[in-house]
């Protein structure tokens, strides 16, 4: 598939199911000079909805400017009932990361980001813990420790400064990566399908705290890492990306939080790969992932 | 994904790439009276193609008849310069297949038959033994044993009968489910893209004879099998679906052979269902597998 | 590994874990001329628990009769506070088999026993519907149509009939392959280790009815199936055998149920194949899988 | 497993097969006071050969001292024909790493190396190209350049060096991550069995260079990694670890060289911690990879 050159725009569509949908996507492309370069439907039947991502070359004339391009597409959009957004490739997303004590996934997605697997800017790391802060000033990236102090004021006189960060660093979507700390219900609704967590087992089993120690003490012969947008419910919001690998009884916790870090990085790197791309759509808690 | 209802119908294109070409289906359909369920398209931006198939509800005007559906797209097919076909939900294919003395293959095949996976007729099983004709009989199917007697001519007489018999069957492609013969470079010609063929490797690996006794030989950690449709070069043509799994050194080759029986049953089974769904476009000895 | 030659015999050991037991069980062997061809131990750090299985030619001395070997054996296993059990090849284990209305998993039972792949012995199949009587009757299996009546005690009444032909049939194990019935408490308990279930989803998630369906409607990525030996507690006894694959927005129930079909059967045939090779251990509600 | 404490030792053997090896060993390690915490065997009853893999608590007495150990031990292994080795843990591996200018799988092993998956010293990161010269600093690793010069002369000078380098590095193996290039037969004859290689193809399909454009020309649905110890015949050592992932007719050549690097980091990871652990045995140019 395409991946978001700078030239290119995505527009994704979410409306009730109808005739005619897709003709008039395509013509209102093709008519204003624009070329269909992919675009991928999917119908939910059972809700009676229609999903959309399209991906173009707006040319050279209205739809390469969001304005224009916005006037023209509204009526369109208005007729069919459609919730939508467009995004241009020039238009950059900027990742906010929060963390932790545990490096693996923050190192993941900094080599993936400087190997040009995701393009995106880096604005800022946050965590409660000075650990990774070398980390973060080895990748050149601003790193802002936010310690959570004792006592029953101390998570919400964090969270009002993690808020006031992402909102300096203009962060368009947040990833946390191992935080390790529950994000409040006016966080997680501030962020709501734009805040992208890692819960290492597969959901909904062992949702809540040391997952691979549930995981082992129930004997399972696979354990999981699942990505999923954060929503006030903790571990419940809706998937994005899920991953398995065989283990055995001869796999200690240990065993099994050494084989889950590789699980870790690749689903969340995978997550934030499909949110990055615009590929991602969110309707009754449920994804639709388009492309791969 | 629309998995062929007898209301709908597929049509699958290949031409240039160009601008305007799902704006020219769309609007093809909607005007006709038709509704587009699912479309998918794919650019080989190397070679300059672009393939797409749709799913349709033809509507009660011409679409639903094959000549006046022919007679309105072919203007709009010969515009873009298409390669394409159209297959009406109400049209079952017409599944041969042919069996050497293994039953894994075949007993899959019509399990899932039977079972209303796979939406095909079966008019005939074909074998050079006469080994699984009672599970032919068992499964009320007609079972033709045409031997390969021994000398010089006899594979050329046996093909011969094999072309006989799959044209009285009135076949739309055959299904070999480890038929363990070569079929001739005519029979293959006049078959292209319609016989499907499970190769007990991960190709291009271990072609030809004995793969999993070539597999313990080389100490891979993995084993597979591949389904693709026959061309005269051996185990050279389009690969439609494949699969791994993970050996150890434990495995001896009895163990290879039926850790891999479980294998070709699900890589066959695949392959002939994206067939029948009418999901495979091939170019350039490659496949183009839509949905899955 | 080596499968259970008529030959061989098998020695399972559970015990407190301790110096020299693996010298203890060799030296035993050997002394008593036997040759030791295969064993694998497992060791329980947490919980000081000491695992073994060894497969042996038991020569043409006193290890090749039951009541011999015993005798020896015993004083060592005393030593060590070994529970432990030996079974020699020439014993074939009898598995009855439960079953309902779908087909799939009984299918590929017989279709692996007929061929060679598992060495047991099937006296009977049983379910509370008649659907499946053609498919026992084709394999040469009885037969025997339990139906639950309705009413408090309909379900009291078949399982006491459903305990005696599990007598009668003198089986050594039982599978159920989706029998779709909760057993009861005591036939649970007398059954424990030797009721082997295929659950359709990636336990603990998803347990009880209809998994697929709450599968679909969490959203998940992955689907699977689990394989456990049956307790009191529904869907919560020691798993055997896991396995998932990657579904996607596009999969409707109907497609998870079908494609979770392929993972039912090689989840319980997987397991099936463990416990008929005496490679499964049972502590604490988990397993000990030997081999692979 | 046990995972080589540093107060364990791990005895590796391969010898014909015969009665009263395992009593042997286990008897010795009792008798001299060990303990023996885990042993694995593999029987090749093609070849009719034994390996075992123990790994014991020496205790207090003389098999925690090498010349101890070893004086003990070697009438047992001449008795049997024994080709055999003994590892004390307290005895860590040097491993040297060789690259080219891509960073995926240096960065990855040394962020293994960093979080304790990997008990290994790196002295020595050797590179033709300077590309890598900073990962190596910002690690605190020696980097060593060895530019290959023009001309014909230019590559045995270059191994002059390499082998030089290696030598005054104390290396006791390497890895070649992604090096990219050839080594000679004779470097290959020195580092028999300790030079471990990454090739980003499921071997023995595609071997030699580029081969993700060879995947791609193939159209093969799936694409794959194996690492195997380096032999003079390219690509064609014994493998050690192999993994695949699927991929479609809509991944360029750029997507699957960005998809492969997961899988090339994976599976070198993979065998680069088995022979860390003296779990590799090579017999007949394949491996016995024994735990996981």
């Amino acid at each position: 598939m395409t991946h978001g050159h700078a030239r290119t725009a995505r527009l994704l569509i979410a409306c009730p199911d109808a005739r005619g949908i897709v003709a008039a996507v395509a013509t209102f492309i093709r008519d204003h000079g624009g070329n269909l370069l992919d675009a991928e439907q999917h119908t939910d039947e059972e809700h009676g909805e229609f999903f959309m991502r399209a991906e173009l070359d707006p040319g050279d004339g209205p739809l390469g400017r969001r304005s224009a391009f916005e006037d023209l597409w509204r009526p369109v959009a208005e007729a069919f009932g459609m919730t939508w957004r467009v995004r241009f490739g020039a238009e950059v997303k900027r990742m906010a990361i929060l963390v932790g004590k545990q490096a693996h996934c923050l190192h993941d997605l900094l080599w993936r980001w400087q190997a040009g697997e995701l393009p995106v800017e880096i604005p800022i790391i946050i965590s409660n813990h000075e650990t990774l802060a070398p980390v973060a000033a080895n990748a050149g990236v601003s790193f802002v420790h936010l310690p959570i102090e004792p006592g029953p004021a101390g998570q919400a006189e964090q969270e009002a400064k993690l808020a006031a960060a992402l909102d300096d660093a203009n962060a368009d979507f947040i990833v946390l990566a191992r935080y390790m700390r529950i994000l409040s219900d006016g966080l997680s609704r501030a962020w709501a399908e734009r805040a992208i967590n890692i819960h290492h087992s597969f959901l909904p089993a062992f949702a809540g705290g040391d997952p691979y120690r549930q995981a082992y003490d129930r004997g399972v012969k696979i354990i999981g890492a699942t990505s999923h947008y954060v929503t006030p419910e903790l571990d419940a919001g809706p998937i994005i990306a899920q991953e398995t690998i065989h283990v055995s009884h001869r796999d200690t916790v240990a065993d099994l939080k050494r084989r889950g870090r590789d699980l870790e990085r690749l689903v969340l790197a995978r997550a934030v790969r499909a949110h990055v791309e615009d590929r991602v759509l969110v309707s009754k808690n449920k994804t639709v992932v388009f492309g791969r």
